[in-house]
């Protein structure tokens, strides 16, 4: 299975399983809405870019086996809070509830397409700009995991990194593991192995001060939401890693789908954060807080890279100033 | 065994070993140097303080079980290369070998019993600046664990998060977990646990986002070697948590012994830092960057608290300039 998300006539919404990887590869044919937003919650799909998909795939799921679509459309949505594209990717298949089955379904594959499609000009846009304020050699850090399995295929950060490796850059990175779901260590290892990219894992503590020796010279990573005043709402720890590249003169860099980029929501202040609870951190019954998002404030944000456009924060320009480019 | 180290007539150097709990509570007694080398190495007994003692009563064994007491402690001293302390213990007492077992007992039993009054002393010191800073009711962030398990008894930052919990004060305690080895949820978690002190663990990501969402009124933490520009070297992690407290603008508090300051070595620059392996990590061998300790710049330090003095950088004091109060 190349695609992390899909459909399949029977109906069903087939994905693979991440929460077994690296360990096992396991396809799951989700033929309801509850056992999706099942999947969804228990993070089986994840990645912002996924959960659009997602939530366009499980509508078109409604609309063949649910007693009652628009109620499980409603609870889909709902599903996860903090990442915009899930609502989003509901939103724009519901619409077409009312003109049937077909119909529906023909969005939600076209919801499917165009998130390929994004990642491919994502890759194209952030490997120019990687090459460009680095050079043919960068040593990058990422977070979280943000290849093809955050989105249907390709990627966003880690889709810029595999483009560079393709474009023949001697590509390093340093992957954070990314506590307390391992996304780093299990999914992010497991894509850069396979794509052949030279990697080292780290804990999450460990970046800043990776910077603050010489040792990265770019942090590139996702987002969950991006804010219109470009705050930027991804992966517990995506602040820390923030703090530590500003101190240490290095570019920053956001890498999401215009999907995400929200303009209705002001600020991070504005952004739900969802706390996952205490038994992800702990098996002993220990309290904990648990933030699975933090927020990072747009004057720590060197760039954002969409699928249609760079806005370089850093030099004054604004969500709202850059016009959209053309997919690539 | 209410000491995490200690002497046994046996001869013995007995220890918690620390890499069992937080699931079981086991003596070991190490009747050798390389038995007590392997412990230091493989973490069964850690904590800066801690292994000083563990350096000072080493010497006390070889000298009374080594074939070649010179050899083995000069191995025992390399043990772990960061943490000043164990040289320091190992080098105090190594200088009266020539006076016999007694002798070299005696001055090992003396480098434990001052840390014992060192944490004390210690806790009572950081008490009061925290409650003079914060107030009555402080809500802290630790990192790693500084109880009394990286002491003898006491403890050096969670000695004065104890402090003020005997104190009266409603001190509350956010503990990052503290990847890889988790000595946060693993001993601070059951350190704090035991004293009834109320907290909840954090992925060590999160910290400067609790930090920015106002949930920190104080980071407080360790250190393994202090430099004398003010840098302070302690377990990889700090350094994130320190800009993360500049950002936030709250203080940045470092508890440890005068034994910890090293006025030889000038800054952080200077401090080899151990790579632990990858191991730690992953245990699929996936390759990583393990440096087990970060250096924080002076100037993110507010004060450094230790058994004799408070040292207010943020003021502009500097360990040169501040001289040495009484053990309190």
């Amino acid at each position: 299975m190349t695609h992390t998300i899909d459909w399949s006539d029977g109906p069903a919404v087939v994905i693979i399983d991440q929460t077994l990887l690296p360990q096992r590869e396991e396809i799951l044919r989700l033929t309801s809405v509850p056992e999706l937003i099942g999947a969804i919650q228990r993070l089986a799909v994840r990645g912002a870019p996924a959960l659009g998909v997602a939530g366009a795939l499980g509508v078109a799921l409604a609309a063949r086996v649910s007693a009652d679509p628009v109620a499980d459309v409603a609870t889909l949505r709902a599903a996860r809070p903090t990442a915009v594209n899930l609502a989003r990717g509901v939103d724009r298949v519901a619409a077409r509830l009312a003109e049937g089955p077909e119909v529906v379904l023909a969005e939600a594959l076209a919801v499917r397409d165009e998130d390929i499609a994004s990642s491919a000009s994502m890759g194209r846009y952030g490997a120019d700009l990687v090459t460009e304020l680095i050079g043919p050699e960068p040593r990058l850090l990422t977070h979280c995991n943000t290849g093809g399995l955050a989105c249907v295929t390709g990627g966003t950060a880690l889709g810029v990194i595999t483009t560079l490796h393709a474009d023949g850059r001697r590509v390093e990175v340093i992957a954070s593991e990314t506590r307390p779901l391992l996304q780093g260590a299990r999914l992010t290892a497991w894509e850069l192995a396979r794509a052949g990219v030279p990697y080292r894992l780290a804990v999450d503590g460990a970046g800043p001060f990776l910077m603050a020796r010489g040792e990265v010279d770019a942090v590139i990573l996702g987002a969950d939401r991006i804010c219109a005043n470009g705050d930027v709402v991804n992966k517990v720890g995506t602040y820390a890693h923030a703090l530590g590249a500003a101190r240490a003169g290095i570019p920053f860099l956001v890498v999401a789908p215009e999907t995400t980029v929200d303009m209705a929501t002001k600020s991070g202040a504005d952004v739900e954060i969802e706390d996952r609870g205490a038994a992800e951190i702990s098996s002993t019954g220990a309290p904990a807080v648990n933030p699975a998002f933090d927020v990072t404030p747009h004057d720590l944000v060197t760039a954002i890279i969409t699928d249609r456009r760079v806005v370089r924060l850093s030099r004054g320009e604004t969500l709202a100033g850059v016009v959209l480019g053309p997919l690539r």
